[in-house]
């Protein structure tokens, strides 16, 4: 299945309906999609754990429950408070902070989910509060890989993960302060599309997990699975991707009690490809070098082009090749930056004023990353499932916005 | 005045008192001198239009507004309607968009807000829907300078402002759509150094409004006066800036209606440097290289280090070099990805878990630019004004947030 782009007819029946531009358009058929074939390629010996952060609408979220995943992967004590409310038990969640404080600790651990500590800083002020409790841990196991710099999270130096020659003092920690080690994790990064990325990352874990001699219940080999932000990439091949290291897991099985799982935490896979953005051009400004199409968001509603440099591809819903011709243009936001760029020098069939533009597999860290800055509130979001469409975050009036900014 | 730097007993006081770290902190005597500062540079002849989106506290904008601002710079909708709810008449606000869509021109004109029209594109849009009306434009002056390369908004190619091959046309639609011009504006770009780029921006901008020929009310020079992020710098020498102008200015308003006045509009200069984040070191992660000193915000409170590579100077306010030794130490935040740091390699007095450390100069573009990312709340917001510390901001529940991110 491509990534999301929906009709022009549906674009219009969805901006009549809701009033909004800009907003953003999740197609529930997409999300259940992904959600199955990650299920197909590793099959039911592997579970879900999708990682919030990529997106936390509640609507997203339940479509993806209904849709078979097993938990959710959580960074903060308001996202298993998130969990907790969509109906994820504490089991079915997993608690992964970095640097977290002793609080944030504490409020997991009243909640009765696993803390998956990712430093002997961590490890030590759990144990110092919690002795004899269960816990995971996060090795950082030398391979990283990802979309940029800011997101890779394995490798020779970074503050994820517990590296190598810490394994040992960690050992000592669990033992001094008898904790239950229950489970052992790794990610490497987000948005990488190299087997050999993954396969190195889950050889490298389940290498030091075999080291620990545990009878644990699960490993976590994490996210970070690539997508499609151009619709002429293929996709990658979670089959082959699963295949490539199925004998390896079966083999560690063995060794491991009855009730032993593995996990991994798709986010941006599941809800990357099930959204996009939709946005009215709203001015055509040509400049001596660079014909500028601004559109009615920025990068306070999304905000990956200009943080990573990332890619999206927009589509112009308005328009075709064959109707307009083609034009080189940048399209840029409304902030009152240069940097509120979505695309720089793009090919787009002619755009015109009033023109709908897409902006692709903006699922996941797009609306979640958003912000106020401007005070232009949050994009609305709707939930399209077939012919219906659901309105699945509101917009937020002036006097929402205003209690929101002050004490 | 120096960059906002409380003590360690007013930070510990402060800390008790929320029961908050990472917590915002505004000395409300550093924005009043910044205000008085910046008056007594440039008399009482330059209005000054605060640039709302550097920070949009109310309390702090009231704060300004006692400290005796004219006006303020505001770029989007709801930014007017608060502008009006904290008392600011409709002459008193000046609405500079870019790329607005025809419904943003109306919500503005129904509030009866001039708007700085910077594009052929919204002369024209903005004539159509109001023949006869007063406005403002905006003018690239092919000057630009700031910080990076995201915030420099004049210079050959921009979305911002009407270039000098497109001024024959905007006077042909004013004449056309009958529209009185009011204003001229420009804007070089944000946090720039030199005088040179002051000068020859309201060199360009004088240079050009002469050619208009028109009795107007104001001339609008823009803000983007840089402040010291680290308090080894020397301040810009307002005075001085001012001085270089201030026979330019004298003779262009002898030309002009008795009414004329100059305005300028500092956002980052104003509030910037009145206000750092407390933040408590959670974690210290020595690893090969580099030693992680991990602390409880991350760029979902602050991005400017992310986002623009920004340096903010962070001082250890919980030890002295005396008593602890220096240490080269990477502070990064609690965000779960690689890009989050806070200082990158640098010297502090050797951090230990519980210090509280003090990230200067963070008035501007610093929680008015912040997320909901990981679902962590909005870091809390306090004034100081002597002894008194007034929470300006208060702690979001999860329940507010639950609300906030739905429909």
């Amino acid at each position: 299945m491509e990534p999301f782009v929906p009709t022009l007819e549906q674009a219009e029946r969805i901006i009549t309906q809701t009033g909004q531009t800009p907003i953003y358009v999740t197609d529930k058929q997409n999300l259940s999609h992904k959600a199955r074939l990650f299920r197909d390629a590793f099959g039911p010996g592997v579970k879900i754990f999708y990682a919030l952060k990529a997106n936390y609408n509640p609507a997203i979220v339940l479509a993806l429950k209904e849709a078979g995943i097993d938990g959710l992967d959580t960074v903060s004590p308001y996202e298993v408070l998130l969990g907790k409310k969509l109906g994820f038990t504490s089991e079915e969640l997993l608690f992964t902070g970095n640097g977290c404080s002793n609080d944030e600790l504490r409020q997991i651990h009243e909640q009765g989910v696993i803390s998956n500590l990712g430093s002997l800083s961590e490890l030590k002020r759990f144990g110092d509060m919690f002795p004899d409790a269960p816990c995971a841990i996060r090795l950082n196991v030398d391979v990283g890989d990802g979309e940029c710099a800011f997101v890779v999270t394995g490798g020779e130096d970074t503050k994820f993960g517990i590296s190598d020659c810490d394994i040992g003092t960690a050992k000592d920690l669990i033992a001094k302060y008898n904790l239950t080690l229950i489970g052992i994790h790794g990610h490497i990064g987000s948005g990488f599309y190299q087997k050999e990325s993954f396969v190195a990352g889950v050889e490298g874990i389940l290498g030091r997990a075999k080291g620990f001699d545990a009878p644990l219940k699960f490993i976590d080999f994490g996210g970070g699975f690539g997508i499609r932000y151009h619709l002429q990439k293929e996709a990658i091949n979670l089959k082959n991707w699963a295949g490539a290291v199925q004998h390896k897991l079966d083999d560690f099985a063995k060794t491991m009690p009855e009730d032993f799982h593995y996990r991994l935490e798709p986010g941006k896979f599941l809800v990357g490809e099930s959204t996009c953005l939709l946005a009215r051009v709203t001015m055509v400004k040509p400049e001596r070098k660079t014909t500028f199409v601004g559109i009615d968001t920025g990068f306070n509603h999304l905000i990956r082009p200009t943080l990573y440099g990332s890619y999206h591809q927009i589509i112009n819903l308005s328009a075709t090749r064959e109707k307009r011709g083609e034009k080189q243009v940048t399209v840029v936001g409304n902030v009152c930056e240069s940097g509120d760029i979505f695309g720089d020098n793009i090919i787009l069939p002619n755009p015109e004023e009033g023109d709908i533009l897409a902006i692709l597999s903006a699922g996941a860290y797009c609306q979640s990353m958003s912000s106020l800055y401007q005070l232009r509130p949050p994009a609305s979001e709707v939930m399209v499932d077939g012919n219906n469409i659901n309105i699945i975050r509101a917009p937020m009036s002036f006097e929402n916005l205003a209690e929101f900014i002050a004490s």
